[in-house]
């Protein structure tokens, strides 16, 4: 039985759950969530996800949501058909995978969520004008964050081990989101970086699931509370 | 040999660390880094974590940063040796272990921190007056996850699974600094989260932590670049 995936496509951590699928060559049925009604608070999503969040994952009677966790199954249950991305066979090389998908959700992403929040959905969908500051912010974090990436890949392919790892696919979504804007200099602007990035966004599951994360999608955002902005 | 935690203990995310390697019993050194002297952004450090933060573990010619990434890494390496806070023998107690250790570091932790550094840090230490939105806002997220917490421990006696699991200590730190403060009724008033909180609290291992989790260690704070503030 296929696992179900609810929540839209556009979401950068519902997109983080269906790259470890598409990995894996797993199959899975997306159930949208319809931020225009506000599905993610009604009581049928909160019975889900208290936090009134998507992704959720079912499988069977096993409810799961928070995409890195919701990742971390979807790799350990199909591994046998997939590649290794979590590397649990070695001790040290887990180590490794771990210490750097943290260093994604506790410091890459705070740089780059604001950047994208403020360059493309306040102007785009709030006929806003985009908090500098804020901008600001997010970029003197995240070319911290990238220089410490440069220096890492020019020692490693990947950021955890030699080989790619959900560490580095984890970062996925949000990269695609800037990639069509000046700040994707950040990363091409760091030729390490820059290679890192041209191999994992040419990897058939991240085409598939970026090619989903249509910019149209865009129209959604102004519905959700926060649009993930959980900073 | 035993493994080398640097850091000072005062820091929540070294505590975290401690608290696993006592939990299995393991011998470790502590190897204090003076915030005095910025330590933690001298050349030797930002060597062992280029974002010049605190826990580093070495074990053997095996670095690692980030707390939670390092708290894995000891509940397996000795896993024989204490209780089996990561359930890997099981994917669907793995997968819940993981759920509830995101929601603690993405949900708890915005919301418990900036409470913790508004009341105890600015007035005790820069002699200021904490600035009551962020207190509040803390609050309110505090209490929504809370409120979610008091849903789950009513059915389960641990956040993840039945038994106590990495997921219910990485609260630990954050929660005893704010204990003795007004804020511990957001816990006290929550028959199931007062309980849950009184039996991590008295585990042997907890007792060790938060005794060098001492108020007059406080002093160090006001040198560090941002107190744990990454949010
Ligand atoms: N840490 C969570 C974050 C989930 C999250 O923020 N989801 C956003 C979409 S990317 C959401 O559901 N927003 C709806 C809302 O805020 O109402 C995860 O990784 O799953
Ligand atoms: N996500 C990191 C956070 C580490 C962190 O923020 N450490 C603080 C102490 S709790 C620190 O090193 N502060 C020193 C500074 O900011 O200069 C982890 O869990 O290890």
């Amino acid at each position: 039985m296929a696992v179900k995936v609810s929540g839209p496509a556009i979401s950068a951590a519902t997109a983080r759950v269906l790259l470890c699928l598409g990995e894996m060559g797993a199959e899975y049925e997306l159930v949208p969530v319809d931020f225009f009604t506000r599905e993610q608070k009604s009581p049928h999503h909160l019975a889900r996800n208290a936090f009134g969040l998507v992704p959720v994952l079912e499988d069977g009677d096993l409810l799961l949501f928070e995409s890195r966790a919701i990742a971390r199954y979807v790799l350990r249950k199909y591994k046998s058909s997939g590649p290794d991305l979590v590397r649990e066979g070695s001790l040290e090389e887990s180590a490794m995978v771990d210490l750097w998908l943290e260093v994604e959700a506790q410091q890459y992403e705070k740089g780059i969520l604001p950047i994208f929040f403020q360059i493309m959905v306040v102007p785009v969908l709030y006929g806003g004008v985009p908090e500098e500051k804020l901008v600001a912010d997010g970029v003197e974090k995240l070319v911290k964050v990238l220089d410490v990436y440069e220096a890492r890949l020019s020692q490693s392919k990947h950021l955890a081990v030699d080989f790619v790892s959900l560490a580095d696919l984890s970062h996925v979504p949000f990269a695609h989101y800037i990639m069509p804007t000046p700040y994707a200099s950040l990363f091409q602007s760091r030729p390490h970086a820059k290679a890192w990035w041209d191999s994992l966004a040419s990897r058939p599951a991240c085409k598939k699931v970026t090619a989903a994360l249509l910019t149209s999608e865009l129209s959604l955002l102004p519905l959700m509370d926060d649009a993930c902005l959980h900073f």
